[in-house]
Formats: structure tokens, C-alpha cells, sequence
């Protein structure tokens, strides 16, 4: 048992939060297999830091020299004349466990393992990463990797990595942590962000995350202090429970997240797993899931960094609204095009303001987007007025001005930059973009005077939208409490439809009035007794799709009717499914002038159970029209689900149709995500299907059920 | 009547095509309204052709000087010593008129106006535009402009603009031709193409187009025999006719057409309408046309401008498909999500291939993307047979090799450079790209070596898929002749339901068996003769929305019922509009068992009639889920819609329903394509809905038609 596993809870996660704050701010470093030739994997770290100046004491360890790089090197990890905060394991394979075990002796916070070989390469490599995990966990070493590239962190000159990217220039220091859960891209982004002049305060590289997973470092750069931002590449969330808690932490930090994970595709997401062996997860699970919590998903490379970039203005209105100032009015319509299809609301001018803009230039179009005309170069200080109005009168959050090639012409650059600089200056509170095409030394004076440039004014909308998705999240309220709904045991094994629909009803999940009846002579009495007309079902624990096998009968007029219905089930199922238990019929109330509904819930292997709610039949089917959303929520959550799918007008009186009881819709929604949160990993799914939505007042009903569980003797899912 | 007007056809086109090239390629240039002063409109085209070596001969044209910029000026346009192929008009507007009259008198084939304050400024300038064209028309000059900012061909240094945009450097002479309506955001795009290395054939920016327009431009890139391919910004298509013609030149020409078209968006449009005062269109039917003609559709200045950079190389595989190579698995995924996302097939590695590589590399990924970890840093052959074996064995016509940040190091850079050329030098046929990070200089090595270089790899993706379309464009056979429709005479206005069966069912529209019955004694007879149930449809030619008032009775199963139908229709109509001409009421066969499907035509004020197809009700209304194409067309088309929307399954036989006829539904549509044609401008539009298509075999019937046509006398739209 470690020194952490024995400290009580807040103790462990403290020591926990301490190792990860090392690791990206080491005060010293040890490199276990450090070469001379600064080309090997052992020697790359050590001339990285010594030409970037490393801040902290280098310790390269091997038993075979006593110099490394001009530095004093150690024979062993016992050797070493420090504990160092940080070691890169940079040894074969088959011996990073025993190098593992000399650094937890040694009291070492956390190792860096480049080496590969391990979980990536199949069962050998999967017992070795074993067992270095258990030497880490005996003497509590935080490990990342193994086959990790490492960490970076420019601030410091701390180059506990490999990767060569840094000989193309080394990064920015800054205040954009990067987590990357694949090395060779996450240098490519490390690349490119240098590239868009992107500070940078760490990039981690997590590898085969056999401790250290991405919900760690997501964690680490919440509580690092030099971060504001951060940057996520993921190939497959391994720890949902861990990276929810830490994207919590980051949106009560204000500190937005902007991830991208790959695997969106049925080929991408093959390639994933035969890359990193990772659960790649249902997309638009993650989808739904991300969006809960504030992160923008990016879908590029380059949106990631857009994102990431603007963000670090620290201006994140969640009333978000764009103002534009054009000298093109193509542009204009670029960048209107780009703002209705990103959702980010472009209001009119006032009425006033247009007509003042009208008496400074009559030949302006002073909407929104304002189009100041090519007239500004003639006399600067229009540019300065039309920004000044678009800016104070116009009240937008974000501003954003098309200035294009103009900037360069070096008769009016520094003029327009005085003017532009001016109004920045007097609105701080306000996120200002410049589109703009100008030499480096240029863009960087306007980026120093507080201006985010973009070449691309499309780009440029997209990054404006995404700070108001931050605010917005920033700002949210908690939602309403789930439903409290009774524990319910589940049944033994999946059950048939009536014991599926009486354990939902316990869970008090509204189900169509209904009986289950052994024979002819009862059906024909609950029938009576429900009033015609009604539904016939077959009623076995055995068969679970019931109108395959033509197991179902609607509108069963009279007592005739239901005497022959029931016969002709019993005959139906004997010849679909000899061996099937046959309990007899389900006699159900045939409701009536609803809208048909799905709920339902899948089993997420990442983020555990998924509520699902969509219109019945071919809106699911066809359309693919439906909503995701993490279990459990409360009523206020359900309804919003309810209210954004695209067929929702269908349920709100579209088509002259009586507007649905959305309420009750709502109520049996939420309760539904309740059950499957309690009932634990055993529920793999649940369809109500249909379950229909009466007109308001009139309460939603589940006509059919089917709850799939796996068997309760199953250890490997209790 | 000008010398043109005077030719028979061909001569004229001859003479119009003649006009454009030297537009591109002047041997000689006149600038009237020559400024001595460099940063002045009149003085920058002469101080940008000095500086770069303009090869013809450039004529400054002032009344005041002898000199210009060390120039010989001359007096007037008279007293130019030779006629100028091009001449630049940067006079007041007001006497921009005169100046084009001389020019036409002199002989000059084209002239570019710059000066601003025609149509863009109101009625005052809109007459004034209209004196200047009539100038040009009465000699034959062609016009660019006004409010122009010109022409750029870097080839032979003409710079018949005053865009500053050069400042930051003048653009590469390449193989694109670029074509914008607007010139800042054309510019805009110059200066971001010289950014990206693209080399430019010409750039032409066409202002209020009085003359030239987009579709002109189009044309003289197709003749111009250093474009390769063309690149198209526009804000609002005036010349439908002219752009569709000259695009299907382009097609047959193998010249590959982007083309960015703003003004997607509500708030878009109403941009571009206050800017250019153009027509903005149907965004749906401008996507619906350039696709037909093979016309990619730029979402973007990058998109566009990538995927003209890649089609410089002009290889365009029909039969597209994508083999990959990387060093990273992260990046294959990357690759995986963008190619499914953007249609392109990445079919697996043949299983010897697969087995081969293995044997090469036992931990190697060989299934596509193809990956050959960090190993072939150790061994810079495993790269090129790596690659040598994705093009060989795997037979992919398009080649994505992702190498990102490894090809900077100075120890593999060069090898790996060879490995790979020797790879591109065998197979020329096929399209390379590379995702790397590298100097600026090693990636026009790559360059030079045939390779594009895109730094991301998912716009790499999107590129490659842009190829296959224009392959497949290419390559298209003429597609089924429209059928052949008889010429109906259309109605003097727009007709009543039955009026307008009566229309389509001559043009071989299958319409609904019904009978107009004046009384309700006819109405009877009529229903017993076409079977119970009926419809009943109050007949008005002045009530076109029957449903809303109640005017549709459905269902009506006897003799009684349909004598009390007619009096409730007559009563409805009477209260709900007094003073419609009411001619009795429709009796139609009630059809059933039939999908709801609407087809309608719209007239799209650029590009004529449209028609469109989509199942019935909501799936029109609330989803969207429509395909629009231009008319006529013939079965072949009319089936690929059909078959193209979202809920096509719904008529193939989804769900257990039956297979639709689909056949009589394409052969409906097409008919009412070539109807909807032959109609003429007086047609404003077709509604169809519902139409029933019935099972397979049995037929599709319009079951309600409503048909509006501007009136007969209305000289407008005759």
C-alpha cells in the first residue's frame, strides 16, 4: 500500500493535484538512460533544456559515465544527490519497472516514460505496463505514458520530451496549456500553434495513459496558475468519470476548454482503436456530453487553435453579439453568412446611430455590417468615428473589423492604428478581431494593442461565437435537481414487457393503461374493463421484438374480436418461437390522438447511461432527428431536450395538430434518466417505444417497453 | 448600331472572345486620367506596370503634362499614336461617357473603368452608367466596371488596377485565374493566394459589371491558354444564361471552376442586395446549379483557394479514392473522419499488401491509413517502400502521405525527400499530396517534386475529394433527353384547380380522376361513376389555399354525404370569401395506400423555372428535406432526385411499406421539368401536393394542383 492509498480522501487528491503540478513545473529534473549524442531519445531532453536554459537542476543518470552533455551524470536513481520532481524514463522497456521502483524509493513525485513497448504492442507489453504501474502505485510515482512524448514548458525552459518539432523553433512561452493524447500530433499542433504565434504555458503528451490519463491533465491545468486556456487532442476518452470532474473544475475556474476528438467516423473511429486500443465511444454521445460542459468541440486543427487563441482575451460574453466595421461590403456578407450559420446574432445599428453614420459618409451602409467605403482612407479619423459608434452606440460584445490589405498601405497604417488603439482602449470589456492582411511586424503591433487578427473573416466569426458558448457555460446556473425516484430492484435477468413496464411503473414511469391475461376468458374481461378499443400483445419473457413476429394487434374492436386475437397470438408465437415461454396476452388500452414518441437510453461504455428522446418511427429512423443526453437530469433539462429537436414543432401544435403534453413528456423523461443512473452498470438499455404524448393536460403514456439487462450473475457487468 | 451588332453570330462571339483575351493579355495599354503622382487612382496602374515590367506598350493620357512617371503622356485619346488594346478610364464619372466614346471611335476592343459613382450611388448614377453603355454599345468597347478595380496578370507584369493590395507584395504568375465582383475581397484573395504560393494567371475584378460580367470572365479563362483553372468570388449572379454556358465551357474544356457565391444567409443577402443592388437568388437552387455543372462551391476563401491550388496539378480522378501514409495513428484518424465526412472512399489495403507490409514492419498498421510508426526514421527505405506499395498495390488514385514535423530534421530530411520522389516519379498519374511542417524552403522542394503541401491534413482531405468531382464532371455523359411535352397555351391568368388539371393532364401530367360539377346533382352522379369515397374541393379560379377556408372534404363515402358536402362548401366559401366566382366543387376519386409526395416548380429570377421534389407534409415543412434542379431534365435526372433525399426509403419500400412506383413519379417530374420550360416567363410557379405515388406498377397521381401565372397582359413578365 502506498503513502497516498493511506491518506484520507482530500489528502490523496491534494498529493495527487502536487505531482501533477510538478510535472509541468519541475524544479528538477532526472534523466534515466541519458545519452551524449543529442540525437537519441535520452539525449534530445537534455540538449532541449540546456540550450533553452532549463531553470531547474539536470540530472542525467547512466551507469556508464560520469559525464553527459557537459553535465555530471549519476550512476543510479539511488545516486542521485536529489530527490528530482520529475524523471524521464528513457530505458528499454524491460526495465522501466525496476527504474520505476528505484524513483517511488527515492520518494519521486512523477516520471515521464518515453519508452515503448509496453500495453501498445500486445499482451507482453500489456503485463510489463502492469506491472511498472504497480511498482508506481506501491511507492505512489504519478507515471505518464509509457511511449509519451513528454512534457514542454517553455516558460521555464523544460523540455522533458523527444519530439523534434522543436527544432523547426521552440514555443512561445504563453498561456495555453495543450493535452494531447497523441504525441506525433500533438507536436504537429504544438507546430502550427508556434506558427500562429500562439503562446504556449505546457503541452503535455499522454501516450498509452497507463496512471496520468487526459482528465489529470485537464486537472493539472486548472490548478496550474500560468494557464488560461486550455487545448485537448483526444483519440478516446479512457477516464469519463475523471475528465467530467476535471472539465467541471475548468468551467468553475472560468478557464475554457476547447478539445478535439478524432474518431468521428465508422473508419476513423476503427483506426482509433487499432491505434491506441482506446474506446472510442458513441460521437454523438460525446458530442452531447462535451456541450454540457461548456467545452467547444473543434473540428480542425485550425478551429482548435482559433478557439484557443482568442480565448486567451478573457472575454467571454455569454450575451454575445457582433458588430462589424467593413471597407468591403463582400465582406460584410461573408461574414453575415458565417455568423447566421455559427448562431451568433448580428442586431441592426440603432436608428440613431444609422442616421449619424449617414451624415459622416452619405454613401455608408450603416446597418450592421457597417460599411465605412474605401472614403475612410481619405480621412482617418472616419474609421476611428464608424468604430467608435459601432463600438458605444451599436452596445455589441464582440467587434469585429475587415480592414483587409488597407493596413499595409503605409501612408494610413499607423493613423488607422491610432484610431482603432484609441477605441480599444476606451472599451476594455469588449472582444475586438481585425481581419486583416499585413506583415508580421504589423499584426503583432495590433495584437500587442489588444486586437485578435484573423486573415479569414469567416475564421475570425467562428472563434467570436465559440467565447460566447464559454460565457454562457461560465455563467449557467445549476440546473434543477433530478426527480427523486424510488430504488426499484431489477428483475434477475431482461424481463418481459408487463414486468418491464411494472418495474418502470414503481419507478413511477406513466405506462398505457394495461393487464396481463393468461387466457382468452380474461383478456375479454380486461378489455371490458379498459374499455374498447384495445391492443393485443404477446407476452414472453423470450421475445423481445413482438411485431417481427406479428405479435401485436391494434385496434381490437369487441369481445370477439379479442377471443380470436388471442388465439391467433398463441398460434403466431408457437410457430415463430417453439421454445418461447408463453405467458399469454398483454391487453392494453388503444390510446389515441398522441404524438408517437421514443425515449430511451443506451449504455455509453465512457460515460455510462445516454437518454435519448426523439418522435416515433421514421423521424428516428429516417431522419436520424433525436437528442442525447448524460443520465441523470432534472425536468428542466428534459423539456429543453424535448424542445430542441428539429421535428419539435410536430409536439408544439405544428400542422393544426393540439400542442403535446410536453410537462408530462418532460417529467417522464427526467424520472427515466433517474432509473437508469440508480439501476447501475447492469441496464444496458431501454426503449419506450412509442410512447405517446396526448394534448396537454392529458399526460404521455409508454405503449411499449423493453429493458435489457445483463444477467444479474454476470460479474464481469455487476 | 455598332460593328458588332452588324455580324452574324459566330462572327460576334468571335469578336466578343477577341475583346476579352486582350482584356487579359494588352499589347498595349492607354490610362486616361494619368496622375504623375504614384499613390493617386490614375498614377498607380503605371507606377505597378513600371516597376514590374510591363512587356507591351503603356500610353498615359493627359491633358496637362508631356510627362508621367517618365512617360511620354499624350493630349487625349485622339492623339495617341497607336489604339490601345485595353484602355484604363480613371477620369470623374461624369465624364467617363465621353471618354468611352472616344475610345470606341479610336477602336479600342476593351477598356477597364475605374471610376466610381454609377448605379452603385443611386438613380442620378444609374443614368449616367446607362449614357456610358450606350457609348460603348454604339463602338463596340467592351466594358469592365464601372467602380472596377481591374486586372492583374503577373505574367506578362500588366496592372490595370490602383489595388494597394500589391504593396505587400505583387503575386506569383501562375495558372489560376481568378474572377470577383467585388474588389477589396477580391484583392483580399490575391493577397492571401500569394501567401499560399499560388501562381495567378490573371485576376479581374468586375465592379458593377454595365458590360462584362462574371460569366464573361468565366468565358475568357476558358479561351485564355495560361489558365488552367479558374476561381470564382461572386455576391450576386446577373447573367444566369452567360455564367451556365460559359461554366458547361469550362466543363468541356476539363477547366476546373471553385467558386465562392456569398449571401447564404438571410442577413447575408439583405448585405449583398444593399451593396450591389444584385440579385441574390435562391441560396438552395445557386447550390443545386453549380453542382450540376461540376462547379465546386467554396465555403471559404481557404477552401477555395485550397482546392484551386491542388487543381493546378490537373489530375482529376473520376473514380476518386484515398490511400495514406502516416507516421502518426492520431493523425490517421484525423484523416479517416475528414474523407468520410467529405464522401471520399478509403477503401482497405489489398490482404497481401497488408501482409507484406507487416513483414516489413511486424507493428505497422497496413489496413489504410497505412501506418509506419516513428520506425522508418531508423530506416528511411521502409518510407518509400511503405509508399511505393500504398500507390502500387493499394491503387489508390490519390495519395495523402502524413509526415508532419519529421521531415525538418536535418538527419532524414533529404533522404526521406528522395524515397519519396523516386515514389511520384513512377506513378505521374496519380494525385500526391503531403501533410507536413517544414521551412518555407523544403516545402517548395516538395513542391517542385509534384507534391502539394497542405499543413493540415483534414483541408488536405477535402481538396482531394473537390478533384473527384470535377473528374466526375468531366467525364459525365450528356445525360437522357428531356421528354418530349406538347406546347400547352397557358391560361390568360392563373387558373382554377380544375382548369389547371386540365393544363398539366394535356401536357401528360397524371392527374386524380375528378369531374367539375357545377350542382350538387352532377356532384353525385360524378362520385357513383368514380367509386366511392370521394374528395369534394370547392372549385374558384380566386381560392388558391382551399384547405385554409375548409374547402376540402375527404373521405366522403355516400350519395348523402356528398349532397351535403356541396351545400357546406358553397356556404364555407361564401362566408369566408364573398366575392370569389365560385364554379362548384371538384369531385375526385379518394386515392389511399399511396406516399404523399409534393413536386413544384419555383422560377428563380437568375436561373428560370426549378423544380422541386420531397415527400408530403412535414417532411417538406418541417425538415427541409427537398432536392431542387434547374429545367427541363429528363427521367434519368427526375430518378436521382427522387432518389437523393433524406426520406428517399420511405418510397423504397421502408418500414413494410410497399416500393413506390417511382418510376411514374420521375416520369412526372421530368414532364413537368419540360412544361414548366416550354411555359415560358409568364409561369411563377407549379404546386403538386399532394401527389400520391402508389405501389410499383399502379402509377402517381397529383391529387391538387395549383398553378400560378402572371397575367397574360402584364408586359413585365410576357
Amino acid at each position: 500500500m502506498s503513502a497516498a492509498d493511506q491518506m484520507p480522501g482530500s489528502l490523496a487528491d491534494m498529493h495527487a493535484d502536487l505531482a501533477l503540478g510538478r510535472l509541468l513545473n519541475p524544479r528538477s529534473v532526472a534523466v534515466i538512460g541519458a545519452s551524449d549524442d543529442a540525437l537519441r531519445i535520452g539525449g534530445r531532453p537534455i540538449a532541449y533544456m540546456r540550450s533553452q536554459g532549463f531553470s531547474g537542476r539536470l540530472m542525467p543518470v547512466n551507469p556508464n559515465r560520469t559525464q553527459i552533455q557537459g553535465l555530471p551524470a549519476f550512476a543510479s536513481v539511488a545516486a542521485l544527490p536529489e530527490t528530482p520532481d520529475v524523471a524521464i524514463v528513457a530505458v528499454a522497456a524491460h526495465l522501466a519497472p525496476q527504474v520505476v521502483a528505484d524513483l517511488g524509493a527515492r520518494g519521486t513525485p512523477a516520471a515521464i516514460v518515453f519508452s515503448a513497448g509496453f500495453a501498445e504492442m500486445g499482451e507482453d507489453g500489456e503485463r510489463l505496463q502492469r506491472r511498472m504501474v504497480e511498482a508506481a502505485r506501491a511507492h505512489g510515482v504519478r507515471l505518464l505514458g509509457p511511449n509519451s512524448l513528454g512534457v514542454l514548458n517553455p516558460r521555464i525552459g523544460f523540455y522533458g520530451s523527444f519530439s523534434s518539432v522543436v527544432e523547426m523553433g521552440f514555443p512561445k512561452p504563453g498561456r495555453v496549456g495543450i493535452a494531447s493524447q497523441s504525441g506525433a500530433y500533438g507536436s504537429h499542433i504544438l507546430g502550427i500553434a508556434r506558427e500562429f504565434g500562439i503562446g504556449v504555458s505546457s503541452c503535455v503528451m499522454s501516450g498509452n495513459e497507463c496512471d496520468i490519463s487526459l482528465g489529470d491533465l485537464v486537472q493539472a491545468f486548472v490548478n496550474d496558475g500560468d494557464t488560461d486556456v486550455i487545448a485537448v487532442y483526444s483519440e478516446g476518452i479512457r477516464d469519463g468519470a475523471r475528465l467530467l470532474e476535471a472539465l467541471e473544475a475548468a468551467r468553475l475556474a472560468r478557464k475554457p476548454v476547447v478539445m478535439m476528438k478524432v474518431g468521428t467516423s465508422a473508419v476513423g473511429s476503427a483506426a482509433a482503436q487499432s491505434h491506441t486500443a482506446s474506446i472510442a465511444g458513441n460521437d454523438a454521445v460525446t458530442d452531447a456530453v462535451l456541450a454540457e460542459f461548456g467545452v467547444v468541440r473543434a473540428r480542425s486543427t485550425e478551429h482548435m487553435l482559433d478557439v484557443a487563441r482568442l480565448a486567451t482575451r478573457r472575454i467571454y460574453p455569454a450575451d454575445n453579439s457582433l458588430g462589424v466595421i467593413t471597407v468591403s461590403g463582400g465582406a460584410g456578407v461573408i461574414v453575415s453568412d458565417a455568423a447566421e450559420l455559427a448562431g451568433l446574432p448580428m442586431p441592426e445599428m440603432p436608428a440613431a446611430a444609422q442616421r449619424h453614420l449617414k451624415a459622416l459618409i452619405p454613401f455608408a451602409a450603416p446597418r450592421n455590417p457597417v460599411d465605412c467605403t474605401a472614403q475612410f482612407m481619405n480621412d482617418l479619423s472616419i474609421a476611428g468615428r464608424f468604430a467608435e459608434a459601432v463600438v458605444a452606440e451599436g452596445g455589441y460584445r464582440s467587434v469585429l473589423g475587415f480592414f483587409t490589405y488597407t493596413v499595409g498601405a503605409e501612408s494610413i497604417a499607423d493613423g488607422l492604428r491610432a484610431q482603432l488603439k484609441a477605441v480599444r482602449d476606451k472599451h476594455p470589456d469588449r472582444l475586438f478581431v481585425l481581419s486583416i492582411l499585413a506583415s508580421r511586424e504589423r499584426v503583432q503591433q495590433y495584437e500587442a494593442d489588444g486586437f485578435t487578427v484573423f486573415e479569414d473573416p469567416a475564421r475570425a466569426v467562428v472563434a467570436i461565437e465559440a467565447m460566447g458558448r464559454f460565457g454562457r457555460a461560465f455563467a449557467r446556473r445549476p440546473a434543477q435537481e433530478p426527480p427523486r425516484v424510488p430504488a426499484v430492484a431489477l428483475p434477475g435477468a431482461t424481463p418481459s414487457e408487463a414486468e418491464a413496464k411494472r418495474v418502470l411503473a414503481e419507478a413511477g414511469i406513466a405506462v398505457a393503461p394495461e393487464r396481463a391475461c393468461a387466457n382468452a376468458r380474461d383478456a375479454v374481461a380486461a378489455a371490458e374493463a379498459l374499455g374498447f378499443p384495445v391492443v393485443l400483445k404477446i407476452l414472453s419473457p423470450d421475445i423481445v421484438h413482438k411485431s417481427e413476429m406479428g405479435g401485436v394487434l391494434l385496434n381490437v374492436a369487441n369481445a370477439g374480436a379479442v377471443r380470436e386475437g388471442f388465439a391467433l397470438l398463441m398460434e403466431r408465437a408457437a410457430l415463430a418461437t417453439p421454445d418461447a415461454r408463453i405467458e399469454g396476452v398483454l391487453v392494453a388500452k388503444q390510446l389515441s390522438g398522441g404524438v408517437e414518441c421514443i425515449l430511451g437510453i443506451q449504455r455509453d461504455p465512457v460515460f455510462g447511461p445516454v437518454a435519448m428522446f426523439g418522435l416515433g418511427g421514421i423521424f428516428v429512423e429516417v431522419m436520424k432527428d433525436v437528442v442525447l443526453r448524460r443520465c441523470p437530469f432534472g425536468e428542466d433539462v428534459a423539456e429543453q431536450m424535448i424542445r430542441g429537436i428539429q421535428g419539435a414543432p410536430l409536439l408544439l401544435g405544428a400542422r393544426g395538430k393540439p400542442v403535446a403534453d410536453v410537462k408530462a413528456l418532460a417529467a417522464m423523461l427526467s424520472r427515466l434518466s433517474v432509473f437508469a443512473h440508480q439501476a447501475g452498470p447492469r441496464l444496458q438499455s431501454i426503449d419506450l417505444n412509442p410512447v405517446l404524448a396526448l394534448p396537454q393536460g392529458q399526460g404521455a403514456f409508454a405503449a411499449d417497453a423493453v429493458v435489457v439487462l445483463s444477467s444479474a450473475s454476470d460479474p464481469a457487468q455487476g
